[in-house]
């Protein structure tokens, strides 16, 4: 076993070849082609058509310890409410120089899990990079998905393992923001959850019969909307109390639209459209 | 004066060129380059720029009685607010073979105000055109804005001039979709004005100190938000009631989500979501 400081690591392994996983795989391959990537899945047959397409140079269905000899980093990309479960796993037969990390769009409810477990605690820095799309799957992986991207790291005791995460991520391209779990899941709550609840709730009000008279706008705004229900249920109940405040925030602001409409008060509904208008004028189209 | 049916108009006059009279007025000069298209506005320089950008064959700050020489159609292209005045004037030295018809996002409001001015009844057969985008101004306009697009036509009493005015529609791409003005409003405030409402709430609780924190997602979901507030005032309160009621129908869908959040009801969030996903699925991303 090597004892020396790589500039990146021997071996990543991927757990969970979907759209962020694939990408990972594809992001290191392009950029470290030393680097051995191994997929794992329940699927023999998506993962040897995922290493077909270029993404890993191996794939297993389990995760051995014979598998963790090189120095590697093993990167669980499952929906959030399998992630903790999957890492305590991987810890149990955990070398003493593996870094663990997931790719979930909640860390509180993660991180704590985690906490519980003592050997899993030691090898485990949380991450989520904010990068994605609507489709699933490794076919939709790109290696430039993370190509300028915010990558969130949850800090660990650890500093060295922190310090190898975050050059990790940065390799495939992400800038990495440093934050709490706590913090990380009241922001996300704001900035991607509440999106896609708002863009579920205009779809359903506006229901299939409508559908013929909706424009460019709707399909915009609702596109988040035909995400994975299953993966999203996960991610909403993985980060409860934050979205439930935030959705809170929201109904409180709709009311004032109502509000305003319904007592005529046109010049409050122009200061709420044109504050929005302005704040989101901030970021490109 | 010709007394005999045209093909298509001989004359288009456009009043409001920007994103959509600018759209309008390409369109026409795409498929029919033997019609004069007009453009009326307030700014010489806008307009003689749009002239040399090829959308116009001339254009005029003033609307005069020799302008409408020609078999003309006058289309209004300005904001909701101010579209029934500027019907009512140009009725007031319209020819007997005059059309006019506007290209609004709300009807009801619109079409009530006309019906009161005996003469501009006459002339006037409401539309809108289910096309457009958050920018504004002719630099946007495309000649194909219209291809493939519903346009909503309320029918008039005038069963000539309705068929005329469908024949225009048609001409420039859309598909005609026939509806009274209170049919169009119920169904757009959920289509077009609920969207754009629950866009700018999203924007307003996120706010610009999480802007670095959004994604894709977000980006998508708030892009409309972006529009011009004064434009969006005019619609939202030009359609009040229809707004607030899709507005209340969107306040309950959220409290299910918060509630079944609140109380841990997983399987709740799961079927409001994938009730969502599978009626968004059923348009193009």
């Amino acid at each position: 076993m090597e004892t020396f400081e790589h500039q990146f690591e021997e071996q990543v392994v991927v757990i969970g070849v979907g759209l962020i996983g694939g990408s990972v795989a594809a992001a290191v391959r392009q950029r470290f082609p030393g680097c051995a990537v191994i997929g794992v899945g329940r699927s023999a047959d998506r993962l040897s058509a995922a290493q077909r397409a270029g993404l890993l140079t191996g794939w297993t269905t389990q995760v051995t310890p014979e598998l963790l000899r090189k120095r590697s980093i093993v990167v669980v990309c499952l929906p959030v409410d399998l992630i903790a479960d999957q890492v305590c796993q991987v810890a149990a037969m955990a070398p003493e120089n593996l870094l663990i990390t997931d790719a979930g769009s909640v860390k509180g409810s993660i991180c704590c899990e985690i906490d519980r477990d003592a050997t899993a605690r030691r090898f485990f820095v949380g991450a989520h990079p904010i990068a994605g799309g609507e489709q699933g799957g490794f076919e939709y992986a790109e290696a430039n998905l993370f190509e300028g991207r915010v990558c969130v790291v949850v800090e660990a005791a650890d500093q060295t393992r922190t310090a190898r995460l975050r050059r990790f991520w940065e390799g495939i391209g992400c800038q990495i923001v440093s934050m709490t779990a706590e913090d990380h899941d009241r922001t996300l709550a704001l900035t991607s959850h509440l999106p896609h609840v708002m863009a579920a709730v205009t779809t359903a009000v506006v229901g299939k019969r409508n559908l013929a008279l909706t424009g460019s706008g709707f399909r915009d705004a609702t596109r988040i909307a035909a995400g994975d229900a299953a993966l999203w249920k996960g991610i909403l109940s993985g980060n409860r109390d934050a979205v439930a405040a935030a959705i809170e925030a929201a109904e409180q602001v709709l009311a004032q639209y109502r509000v305003a409409l319904e007592e005529g008060n046109d010049e409050c509904v122009h200061s709420l459209l044109a504050a929005a208008a302005e704040c989101r004028s901030e970021l490109s189209p």
